[in-house]
């Protein structure tokens, strides 16, 4: 937060995009809100986020219109994706997959299947079934080979069975 | 660089992931990478890192085995990508793609085409001719509808013409 973040000199369309999602934890909160996740107790519980960096982040995103903020119930905001958020999902993909060929070794922790065919998803993001790019809102989250013992929160034990990304999870 | 480079409490592939890429200018250094430099004065001289970060950031691809370190000509050293760093293509295409979208007001300042058949690349990733998902090193990178005036270093001045990904670029 003390570093600046724009790359003076740079005005490259990557270096715009980093200016949004490349600051430290953005880029997990962005893979929780695909998960479902809303509001900022969850955001904080799965996370383990410091809650300083959070509010930080959630605003950098909402203003750059990357998620939403609305009124929800019981008084909670909730963050919720824009499209232009959405579409940010191969990157969250990408970078996740990376991780799994390369840091962990029984296999990814989590597995994505496309919910219309039950095809596995590949790591160029197309369905090993009907071979389709297959947008987020189509996609199921399952444990994968590389799965261990849930955290306590409810988050993480929401995301223990199947779950449609996007389909909001509320903690609270 | 005072920041810790890990994410307390998360063990997932994307956080693994983002220890190694997820920091200030290390996805920049990748894609000029990816654009053919190798020498730390050329890395420097184009982006306009601080010399201590480019420092750091390199020594912490090389540790990650994204980068290796080969002696060049003239007692420079050179790092080119590894496979694994290979592998972080996506990343990098889907990242400046989507600050093409939205960060760009004229176009990509960069496009790439598949050197086979001179297909454009599409923003999944594949040939708008042939359809098929291209590697870096079958991409040539030209300068798009958003590219305004070159820089004066070398590398920015070699980038106003074609050039094939991976192919090295050494201004020194």
């Amino acid at each position: 937060m003390a570093l600046p973040k724009d790359y003076a000199g740079q005005r490259c369309s990557l270096s715009r995009a980093l200016e949004i999602v490349g600051e430290r934890w953005t880029l997990l909160i962005l893979r929780d809100a695909f998960f479902g996740v809303r509001r900022f107790g969850d955001f904080a519980a799965h996370l383990g986020v410091p809650r300083a960096v959070l509010t930080d982040r959630l605003e950098t995103l909402r203003a750059a219109g990357v998620l939403a903020e609305t009124p929800g119930s019981h008084g909670y905001s909730e963050y919720v994706l824009t499209d232009k958020g959405v579409r940010l999902w191969p990157v969250v993909r990408d970078l996740t997959s990376w991780g799994d060929d390369y840091y962990s070794a029984k296999g990814p922790r989590r597995i994505f299947q496309h919910a219309q065919d039950a095809g596995m998803l590949a790591p160029d993001g197309t369905c090993t079934i009907c071979s389709s790019v297959v947008p987020p809102s189509d996609l199921l989250v399952l444990p994968g080979p590389g799965y261990d013992e849930p955290s306590d929160d409810f988050v993480s034990k929401t995301l223990t069975t199947a779950h449609r990304l996007l389909e909001p999870i509320r903690g609270h």
